[in-house]
């Protein structure tokens, strides 16, 4: 098999790069170690920037989102049993977010493919990708019980953290930069309608808490619990209980409760792979980086990457010049070191580390405090969570 | 003796407290352990913010400050051997702040005092705070040999961090917070014109420099020292040699040398400790809480508490109600917390520390480019450095 990208991974990054590709007159040919119904049910990311959504829409895969994705124009702190709304829009100039669920993206970017793209091999497992340093890299991949091999011009490596892609980098020529946390996310959903209309983010002396949804019809939530956590060890009421303790107030706010549907923990880690790319292949999204999630980053960090190369080609197929794929590495990293620190923030601006000091709590207030007055370091968040510029 | 207020330390909150009840018709007595030669020769803080200025100058106490001060209208952020320029007055509608040692404030005021003031007694050591929780403290204190007591309708503790006043508030009813930092700064003065107009933060791998000015013909710079260095183990050119690596730039921007004067070492330490007051003993300054300098706010928050003092009791001559001396604590300690807040931002953004990750690193580049790119995380810079609001 021979093409001209060979994409591992039909996660969004790998499957928005193959639209791409595509609307570019780019062959490409995705490689996926699942089988389509686990992609599609993968839960994941739930928030897109502006610039997301609107690279979805500029694909042409917008047309669901736009219809059933809820448009967020703020986010609610809480912290102090007191509230402050961010308005996103008032401080931007007019930018918001799309509450739209990764694995909807993946659906209706896989059904597009299916219908007018490239190949996309589901259960067709990356081995190894060889020759990344010549003009012809390979991926070596199983299928239908067999070995085979996808010649390329490029490779991208949109396959996560856990992904054989980056492997393909020579240790030698890579820089790590790492950070892990002492706490996870005990994520839920449930059959019940958001108690709020917009995402809430908690601050509490019992720990973090997040209020989100996936739909009017059904809630997201997440409990900040130790690293390794069970989730099976929380019962629905307990975990209900301690929700409403962490999102108390001094209104009348209340939390509604329903059957939860999923219960599962999520580790928290900050990662940077450098460079991102080595010869012709290019990593992109979880492959290259990761981000705790308390920022919404991942998934728009992804799209970000795959925009940056597929631009790159394009720019590449145009004009001759390798220029901006010889960029890819740096032109990603500015935005990717933008929002690990953004997500760093935000993870130790609301989470209670174990251990932490009198003098580090009251740093986290302050902080607070001045977000909810200086429109200035509100300005600094909104802008931030609104998505930073591609490119 | 019997005064009204009875104030503990002739510092520069002690000594803007007295001038501001002088002003106000309301008398004190100044108790300062020290002589004046001393008083006046104390090396710390330089830069005013544009409010501690006002309230000098609205004082009568401004008149040599607007004559030999240099008014600031930014600083000089340095990474990575880039510059950028921090403009205070297009970021925050005008406001700057104004570069007057603190040896000269104090100067200034202690010959108001002397001239018009109330008694101002040096070498008079205050030894205790006594019935701090009734209407009549008292301070015990020795001058010129024996003991004596001053008997007050109130007690404000000016005397720093190693001073009596803070311990008179039983140990059950307070809470402190701190944390220490393991390093210091090497200090000196030198006889040579300042090598930029403003002055200069410098974040380097080696560690943080700051180069400031006392006056158009003084030098002051600092070197982040590991903690405990003795600042005689460092020699005349190898603190130049030092300073010019750590303030490198593309351009050619140099260093100019002169003769060291004076060389000390600061240790770093943020400290609060709360509430700053008990019964009819308030604390003010340093006595209160401290900041590491890299925000240069310990001067500033000095003059902000004093103020919300002599605010609180006029109120209260006035009006009979004590509700803004019962405030005091909540007052001053709002300001207090964004002023130890920035402090430890600017502190951890700019000092390289022992044993730091790369990742780390990372997220100090990563912050200083939001500051140079983001005009909202630049304006939050330049609000916080010029100043919080007072009360």
């Amino acid at each position: 098999m021979r093409t001209t990208v060979g994409i591992i991974g039909a996660g969004p990054a790998g499957l928005l790069l193959a639209r791409l590709l595509h609307n570019a007159g780019i062959d490409s040919v995705v490689l996926e170690s699942r089988d389509r119904a686990y992609v599609e049910r993968r839960q994941r990311a739930g928030i897109l920037e502006q610039g997301t959504a609107d690279v979805l829409r500029a694909a042409g895969a917008g047309e669901r989102m736009d219809r059933e994705g809820l448009r967020h124009d703020g986010i609610e702190l809480r912290f102090d049993r007191t509230r402050h709304r961010v308005d996103f829009p008032a401080l931007t100039g007019g930018r918001s977010v799309m509450v739209y669920a990764q694995t909807e993206v993946c659906k209706d970017l896989i059904a597009l493919q299916l219908r007018e793209g490239g190949p996309l091999l589901f259960e067709a497992e990356a081995l190894a990708v060889e020759d990344a340093g010549t003009d012809t890299p390979r991926i070596r991949f199983r299928h239908e019980g067999r070995e085979d091999v996808l010649e390329c011009s490029y490779v991208v490596g949109c396959d996560g953290f856990w992904g054989v892609a980056r492997k393909a980098i020579p240790a030698g020529l890579a820089q790590v930069f790492e950070r892990t946390y002492p706490f996870g996310w005990l994520g839920i959903l449930a059959d019940v309608p958001p108690s709020h209309d917009e995402l809430v983010y908690a601050r509490h002396e019992r720990g973090f808490a997040l209020l989100s949804m996936r739909s009017p019809a059904v809630s997201r939530l997440y409990l900040q619990v130790p690293d390794g956590t069970d989730p099976g060890a929380w019962g629905d009421e307990e975990i209900w209980d301690e929700l409403e303790r962490r999102f108390e107030t001094a209104d009348d706010w209340y939390l509604r409760r329903g059957p939860i549907t999923q219960k599962t923990v999520t580790p928290m880690r900050s990662y940077v792979h450098e460079p991102m790319r080595h010869g012709r292949l290019f990593l992109a999204g979880d492959a290259a980086h990761i981000v705790p999630p308390t920022g919404a980053k991942g998934l728009n960090l992804a799209a970000g990457d795959v925009v940056t190369f597929a631009r790159a080609l394009v720019h590449r197929q145009e004009t001759g010049s390798p220029e901006l794929l010889d960029a890819y590495s740096q032109t990603c990293l500015r935005r990717v070191w933008q929002a690990e620190r953004f997500s760093y923030d935000m993870t130790t601006l609301l989470h209670r580390a174990p251990g932490a000091t009198p003098f580090e709590d009251r740093l986290q207030l302050a902080r607070l405090e001045r977000i909810a007055s200086s429109r200035a370091a509100e300005t600094d968040l909104a802008e931030a969570y609104t998505g930073f510029p591609i490119g």
